[in-house]
């Protein structure tokens, strides 16, 4: 397997194996690169380059085999073991990401939770109960967890980012606005509805000129 | 400006748009491909390649004008207007995500809530009636609206969609974990927070592996 495979690709990837999962789940034993590319909206090109990153999958002319191409991007994309996740921030949106039902049949665990607001510590959530974020290093320290979702309010984001990091998370879903400083050796994305909306504006914006011209 | 881009270069131009908005407000006047691509995490040369498709904005050698890129990127990703919003579902997430700080300042304006909760509608939510869901396609009629954020729990997601996309929206913003149907006409985008982590575990997992190599 090759070193370098670029970030566009590798976030591209989950993408493929939710279609292929789904394919698999239909009974499909082979599948091309065409068909692919149609149900995602990308080139058949860019798929067959995406995946010759990983080795050969198929066959020129032949296809993809769905099982083994679903394997093999599981096992890729570390899906093959479970992963432990805890959510820092029981605010509105802490609970909704934490009730989010495609955790757990994807190998997520959510294994605790963590708020700062008396009123909300020891109190139960999703049945379990919300933890003092006060404890949350010495609690990682003592039962390491894999990543970290942080839904707190903006200006804690920072603050939570680097308890995190001190308690040893490898990775961090940052779900607040703000851009927050991690060491190079820790994942980071940040979830920004902004950014979704500003990609599609490019379209509509496009559409609507057009329409006057 | 040529007729088709890619979807992932129109992906990262938000990236941009953001970064030199924050560039342009410490003052710097020229900022090289260089800069941009460390900031980034992108190579010069791809971000080169990104924003060659919009025209020229830089001279080989001399870096790119801070503002002419900002007012290029502004215009190309349609923010030099505003756009209405509408949030459907306003339970945990809708909530959190119809108060989202950022959604004001780059030109989106969340114009009405919706819910179907008897118990929800007629309440306020950040100082804003919510209104009944039965009236969304027929308010939308009357006084259109651009955007539509899907935050109801995954069941309804499908039937918001139809309705949204009856009532005219040009855009619509799926939280739900539902693969939704839409006409070709409408930009659609999925938030999952699973996609995110699963980019993630392929980091984590191919680190866990050399340890143990």
């Amino acid at each position: 397997m090759p070193l370098e495979i670029p970030e566009v690709v590798i976030d591209r990837l989950p993408m493929y194996y939710r279609l292929i999962s789904r394919i698999a789940d239909q009974g499909r034993k082979v599948i091309s690169s065409q068909e692919l590319g149609d149900e995602l909206d990308v080139t058949p090109a860019q798929i067959r380059k995406d995946l010759s990153y990983f080795g050969r999958f198929g066959k020129q002319g032949r296809g993809y085999s769905v099982q083994r191409l679903y394997d093999e991007l599981r096992l890729i994309l570390g899906l093959d073991r479970r992963w432990t996740v805890v959510v820092v921030g029981i605010g509105r949106l802490g609970r909704a990401v934490a009730s989010y039902p495609g955790f757990e049949g994807q190998g997520f665990d959510i294994v605790a939770r963590y708020d700062s607001d008396p009123n909300v510590i020891g109190t139960e959530v999703d049945g379990e109960l919300v933890r003092d974020v006060a404890h949350l290093e010495q609690d990682l320290k003592i039962s390491p967890v894999d990543i970290g979702i942080v839904t707190v309010p903006a200006r804690y984001a920072q603050e939570v980012v680097d308890v995190l990091t001190r308690g040893g998370v490898q990775a961090i879903l940052n779900y607040t606005p703000t851009r927050v400083q991690h060491p190079e050796a820790i994942e980071l994305k940040n979830i920004n509805p902004v950014l979704f909306l500003q990609s599609m504006t490019y379209h509509l914006s496009r559409s609507a000129k057009e329409q006057t011209e």
